[in-house]
């Protein structure tokens, strides 16, 4: 019986092993999308055990034991040991079949460790003793780890007002990967709460040493930033919305606006929407400057459970997937950048499946030639990132545009051990060509032109995209 | 050639028949939801013949006849015989190829009356003449029937104001297969149409012994009967929904929409909404302190055709999929449940499937570990129920939940002889999981983890989650 | 090696080549939604070359080639010549891989040119020569290519304004393919722009030999060219709209909303949504007079690139799928008519695919039994008007309504090779049949009533239903 994970996993035709092993998985990794602490690199983090490395911070897995009856103090207590956590986790891993956390798992076992077996209860000691015991040597830091799945570029994702001081000393010690910093000035929008609003506004002017009294300063000290992350290597903006914000305002308007929130008044939802688009506009117009790419993912909503939000705060595991309607925005959004010809390279990413082909669609509306692929449909994201959201997404972007142009993965991950999600996708990827040439839907006689587009989606687009 | 129902017939792989024959096969069927008349139960009723037992009421067949052209008096007409309607239908079934009515006619006359022919005019006479003997047998009672498919557990759907006296008469009597009742409380919600609505009231008021003068006092005999539901084993609610309502609301409003309503005035649209948000509310909280599990049926549109609707009343086959954005009000709804620790166990089913990965998702928001899957993704419903609904919705929530923890078929169905749906339920089920054994995406190993699994959706998970 | 285009492609069962090849391919072909310039059938037009052909007009190409990096003026310049145009063509083929265009470019090849050749960058030129040179034959003349590919009748797409000159010519002529004009009153309803439609009533006004100064006028304006339409033999009428517009009007309003517009002044959204509801319910109840088919196209958001439509205008690569929200008025809209015993012969046709189940259970609310399929979901339509996308249509149709009365393919074409897309639609639907019956969904002893399924849906069905 052939194990979980072995060298054709996920290849179902010859045209697909083909692909895959002799173009694919020859390919570095470049992850322009993630969000590593960067510190840790520059620190070159030793981690304690498999229980630390895989549970702290990751929701995914806190999600599936929730719903496979484990108590929270499993989850995310401070009470219980990471053994004890990671005992929870592995007796729910055999639930998790048809999950992509099976998958991710034993991908996980295999490719950082070198592990065969199964993750459950009766091999969860085993498991944990002897990926333990490598996570303690140097080959296993921080650093190792990304040397190991043989990464070049990996951007980070960072606020306006960061330091980037592990970045800079990251460079300044030459460092052979590449650690960018990426642009997400979220806070910077996040009128709802006028309170954290102001603290945050403070902080920017401290940081950027803008006195910030009303908006054209705000905006100011936001392009310090712009410039200063552009001067550590940033290459990439990213936005997470709701929704596209597109409504029509003045700048009188956004003055005041600006200065209600300041001075500690609750907006209007009419003045939350005119300030958010007046800061994705503006933000999008520096992006353009810089000759960034733009990224947008839309689409979450977060905090959905009040109760465990005040105990535990954001990103634990209470985000889910909206059904918003956004088309004609997201279209009026890129329409007003593209006629003052400032629309920067982009890439949105959706997290409802049910507007795949509309954003594949929409995005044809802005190529305007200057650069392949200038407007990108992003990767299957967040709860889409398994092997059925992909395929959607590619299968939309395929028959819709060009998939030959697509930038490819990134794991927007908070995990050291997360790249093999780069081999997943590349597999995914290669079978599905791969069967289409089993099929013949594609011809047998172009292997090589096939061969290079592979390539180009696990790798060059990216680089050449990006320019790195 | 094969017969189109044989022991192996939607099971493409070795996995999936191992798990089909082995496991799924031998267990017992608890239709938790079902629209079976139970006075036909306590009765024992006999059939007059497969156009009976066919036709009456099985709005899916009239819009299959309606749309292959048959005229309305061979659907609903009283001038038409049982035998010219079953007719008319035999003349429709091949034109029903691909459609799971095609499916489902003949497994149930594979079924349940052990007839290979498929249905068409060249067999109608004999299949009719055949299958029409052996329902005046006993073996082919409402009871009779039940028991071939092997059901321990039935739930119909009965208004707050129902005497449940079949139900009480089949538990004193000490029938052998539980027939429990669900609360349905559509009527008490129902306040658009003031005459209709007041009407209702009066009933509940006499029902419950309770005079019914302004809103708390209409919340208090609901809370009656809800015991009296509780006495006689009620251990599920369900709620047929357009949207989710989950507007702010406050107590005097309510009490102020209640007089008005209940006086005979229309109400606005406003004020439905608030009234609908305080009796979804009110009973979600009267199920929690139940322990009871409280189901939702949302997104369909009722009654799309006025004039055949007033021709033949509701549930004659105009109803259809809605296309409503639910996400922020279902969230809002759980949301203020879970704050207050009320919220009971749950099901979500919607009816358009573009929903699917957001409702998958949406649970996992309110997964809180006290029990195994206490937040349930409803098994396809309704104009899903058929292969591709199910394999959608499964899918969804493997990618995105717990497939393992899923509670199952159910067949929301008024036919004494639909329980092979259950069959086509867990056929369906093991060939998804026995496809992913053979294409190496589960491993082979897991066999009797997967056995068991299947054995669990198929019935445990059911038994232990509604405590039958 | 298999070239891509061979006798069995996309056929992958021997079901799907029987049902192909014995019942399919033989099928004469009724188009009965086009964009032809009848201009070209009445005066043979013959073309210069193969750039010509396959690139004046082709939005969908424009757009694959401005994704791939090329320049505008080798998309609509007219500083480029035909050759230099094609040659980017030919650069940006092989990146369509797993596009729709890649197969259509090669079936057109084959099927119009007897090409086996892929087209790349080294094939361009002996491929444009070949072509180019048969072009200039009397074989590939306007009507030649239309007999080639056995073309029975063509419906083109007319604005009510329209002389039908061509028409009438080529009826008195004899000619021997049906080429009837379809209403398309688009144009009569578009009030966003006061002054472009007083222009387009003054010239309806023309043209109809009535006076118009009110609402009446313009609806008897409609109707004397509904007649003319009708007397040149059009059966069927279509409408482009973004939704559905039901909302409730009184006579005296549109009468007012006519003037205000007629009088040069902007209407409100509430105004325009009226006006169109208005002239909708119009429309749809002289074709019910006639008997006519009425055609709904909705769901497109069009003209999103300003900067491009200012320089290039409209039908050039700048529309995208939007995502309404409809299934109510939709709903609505149908149930007015219905109610009125008005309802004309319908297809609708949605291009977000998200919608799909919605309208496949829609029609179902208004099939009276008076004519098999009265309601029809279209064929899946523009950006849908590939593989993914009809199999996701025709499902939706099998598992909700019924295939085997659907009126089946249409191009929706400017193009005189584009008829290869309705083999493409047969093979698929043969191969969805097919591989059913292989997979035992389908009984193998059913071939004969398959197979002529597949003949109704190919040709009978639109014969029959159209009236041709």
């Amino acid at each position: 019986m052939k194990p979980l994970i072995h060298d054709d996993c996920l290849l179902q035709s010859d045209a697909a092993r083909e692909l895959y092993h002799e173009h694919a998985a020859k390919q570095p990794i470049i992850d322009y999308h993630c969000h590593l602490n960067p510190a840790y690199i520059a620190n070159d983090y030793l981690f304690d055990n498999l229980g630390q490395l895989w549970l702290e911070g990751d929701h995914y897995k806190w999600r599936a034991m929730r719903t496979n009856g484990i108590e929270e103090k499993y989850c995310t207590g401070k009470e219980a040991s990471d053994w004890e956590k990671f005992e929870k986790w592995a007796e729910t891993v055999p639930y998790t079949m048809r999950n992509p956390l099976y998958h991710w798992t034993h991908l996980e076992l295999k490719r950082a460790f070198g592990v065969d077996k199964l993750l459950n209860p009766e091999t969860a000691k085993e498991i944990y003793d002897v990926c333990t015991e490598k996570l303690r040597t140097p080959e296993y830091s921080a650093r190792g780890l990304m040397k190991k799945f043989k990464v070049q570029v990996v951007c980070t994702t960072d606020d306006p007002a960061d330091t980037l001081e592990h970045h800079i000393s990251l460079q300044e010690e030459g460092f052979e990967i590449k650690v960018l910093p990426t642009w997400r000035p979220d806070k910077a929008m996040a009128v709802e709460n006028p309170k954290e609003y102001r603290a945050y506004v403070e902080k920017l002017a401290d940081v950027s040493g803008v006195t910030i009294r009303k908006f054209s300063d705000l905006i100011e000290a936001l392009r310090k930033r712009h410039d200063f992350f552009a001067s550590v290597g940033c290459k990439l903006s990213d936005h997470g919305i709701e929704e596209f914000y597109a409504e029509p305002y003045t700048e009188t308007e956004i003055t005041q606006i600006f200065d209600k929130v300041y001075g500690g008044m609750e907006l209007t939802k009419e003045e939350i929407w005119k300030f958010k688009s007046a800061m994705l506009h503006e933000g999008a117009m520096i992006d353009w400057e810089k000759g960034w790419t733009q990224q947008f993912h839309y689409g979450a909503i977060r905090n959905n459970n009040t109760r465990l939000f005040k105990q535990l705060g954001p990103d634990t595991g209470f985000d889910s997937i909206g059904d918003f309607t956004v088309a004609k925005a997201m279209s009026r959004f890129f329409d007003q950048l593209d006629k003052e010809n400032k629309l920067a390279k982009t890439i949105v990413y959706n997290l409802n499946p049910k507007d795949n082909d509309m954003v594949a669609t929409m995005i044809g509306n802005f190529q305007d030639g200057s650069v392949a692929g200038k407007m990108q449909f992003g990767a299957a994201w967040w709860f889409l990132d398994q092997k059925t959201g992909m395929e959607a997404q590619m299968n939309s972007l395929s028959n819709l545009g060009l998939l030959s142009r697509f930038v490819g993965m990134l794991t927007d991950s908070r995990s050291f051990v997360s790249y093999p999600r780069h081999e997943y996708f590349r597999r995914i990827l290669c079978n599905l060509i791969g069967n289409d040439v089993e099929n013949g839907l594609l011809p047998a006689s172009e292997m090589d032109f096939l061969g290079k587009m592979v390539e180009d989606i696990s790798y060059h687009n990216a680089k050449n995209f990006f320019n790195f």
